[in-house]
């Protein structure tokens, strides 16, 4: 298949960039001295996820059970589901433990720790439990001095489980944008979870894993004592989310959306364009970051960024491209119908997920399809 | 498969209210006199598409021509393709108007009509054309006394191809949430493509179809004289955004997903669920209306809706849960690990597409699984 063929809408991926964005992060992780296990719910795509194996990752992280599946079945065996495991769901993880499959599952009370053990001792399963600790009042999780910490770990381990580790994700870290403040932010993730693994130690209890990691923290970490692997998903193709926090510039975004120009509104200074909500998702994250990017930023057919033109609007499959300030009244001659842009996503992980597959451009400007899944 | 057995985050389509809904479109459509062309890109769906067509539906309209091609396999002939063509597009469109499909296309420029024109004649094929018309300047299409109107009706018949008809969206209706305000604008649609419609006549062109329609304005319109069609989507499932416009009560939302409690931050009245973003979509539809939904509206299990609790925030697969106002810090006694909800979504149309199957849920309480497919 080659470029001019590509039906729109149509998610791209820049191979060069993606490579370049997996160097980074897995020279990063050597050098702080770490293991590195990417998160896949990124691109759920065995070709992007064979690259991260390729320069150096250590397992995988998972959202859903299914990404643990279909991995496994494709050869990763060291899998984190790092989602708090529902109760009705130990059925699936036990049947990927008996297949072979070095899955860990994560609880952050004594009621799902109560259940594992139920169901592990009714299935004579030692399942490997790690407990998920709150860093930053995001999300899920025990605060790392909470009290909840050791009658977790300890329902756990008397209950025939294997205790492996702490868990914690600084999803807050998005919400930053200078490098101090994801200093700051990376430091307390890591000191967290290092604090909740020394206190669970103190107890007499084992805790060989200490697994961080955001986007952010990862690249903006000084050192990561007492941590011994990182997860990161959306470094793989970055986004304008991530520009705006700023940890990439846009030449290092390696999805776009290739879009054809369907027609004008020349008074209001509008394209039409055939990628809407649909091909771009509904992801509005850069809305309250420092600079919105409606949709998406608009680049030239090569990828060129094209200054301040945005998708300001979409529709299920009607996107509005125009200039952010004054409006371009000209747009249709420097559009005409027919013309194919490029449009830089909010978020990857959201983009990404609209499309069953990704069209891999390669530096020789071949294109590869690399099909994702979806679903539960 | 029982509704027990279901694996979460799931679709939900309650068949009964699925039904009604259908049921009270169709009769409305067949009091004002028109034929009614449900839009397709809701569900996606041959089960539910087929409900539609056996209550009365006449043709189908849809928004990619990858549902075009699958739902004339299915059977359907009689398809509106309602997105402008791109002219890259058009070898797709021969291709399906040659296996005898009844293709209609739309353009809303000369340099579109040319291309079609250019196209149809090195292809010795007569499409059949229908004019955007812009009837409240919320996306594409020509304003019903514009200058384009009659240059581009002219370029299509001149050029040998079929000028069908006229088509607009009154897209803007969904900006509303009075009665009367909704009667206005359903009179607007009406009359400016009707008005459209008479002035390709008065030019000796032919206009036979005159094709109009939202949800809103299908369910506000007094009379619906001069048009011979309407078109709605959503009206199939209804959803909150439909909710705040009027058009719907929460009893007769027919789509929701089904989730599991995995945890909770009892101190903030959270509870944590398996159902985020990927499950709900990110549309936050109900933002700018008079009630915000947050990501979704709180039923237990059995649909019945639990007063003020909200999905109030999504990451991928986590969902928080909480009452609006004041927390709930016994939310963990109320909703404890393993309880199953349901979330009425913002928007049917997104939070369809984030499933690769709905799990329709009969009257007699039997669960058919009904595939629905994405991507272009």
């Amino acid at each position: 298949m080659n470029f001019e063929s590509l039906n729109t809408p149509a998610a791209l991926i820049d191979v060069a960039r993606m490579n370049r964005n997996i160097e980074r992060m897995q020279q990063r992780m050597n050098a702080l001295g770490v293991r590195f296990r990417p998160h896949v719910k990124t691109t759920k795509c065995t070709q992007v996820v064979d690259a991260q194996m390729k320069a150096g990752a250590r397992g995988i992280t998972v959202s859903t059970l299914k990404e643990a599946e279909r991995f496994f079945a494709g050869g990763i065996r060291d899998i984190v589901y790092a989602v708090g495991i529902a109760p009705s769901k130990l059925p699936q993880a036990l049947a990927l433990r008996r297949q072979g499959c070095d899955l860990k599952i994560v609880a952050d009370s004594v009621a799902c720790a109560d259940a594992i053990v139920a169901f592990g001792r009714e299935h004579a399963e030692r399942f490997d439990v790690w407990i998920e600790i709150d860093v930053d009042g995001h999300r899920s999780g025990i605060a790392p001095d909470g009290d909840r910490l050791l009658p977790v770990a300890t329902t756990l381990v008397n209950g025939g489980m294997q205790l492996g580790g702490v868990i914690a994700h600084a999803g807050s870290s998005y919400d930053y944008d200078t490098h101090d403040e994801l200093v700051r932010i990376a430091e307390q993730e890591r000191a967290g979870c290092v604090r909740a693994a020394e206190r669970i130690r103190a107890a007499g209890l084992p805790c060989d894993v200490v697994s961080i990691g955001s986007t952010p923290t990862a690249l903006a970490a000084e050192h990561l004592e007492g941590v011994t692997e990182v997860r990161a998903g959306v470094y793989v193709m970055f986004d304008l989310v991530m520009h705006n926090v700023g940890v990439s510039d846009t030449s290092e975004i390696a999805l776009s959306v290739l879009t054809t120009v369907i027609g004008h509104q020349s008074d209001k200074g509008w394209a039409i364009v055939d990628a809407g909500w649909m091909a771009m998702s509904r992801d509005r994250g850069t809305q309250r970051q420092k600079r919105d990017f409606g949709y998406g930023l608009v680049c030239a057919e090569n990828g060129d960024v094209l200054g301040d033109y945005l998708l300001s609007g979409a529709n299920q499959e009607h996107g509005i491209v125009s200039r952010a300030g004054t409006p371009d009244r000209d747009i249709a001659q420097r559009f005409p119908i027919g013309t194919r842009l490029r449009i830089l996503p909010n978020h990857a992980c959201a983009t990404g997920a609209q499309h069953p597959a990704y069209h891999a451009v390669g530096p020789d400007g071949r294109i590869d399809t690399w099909p994702r899944f979806y679903g539960w």
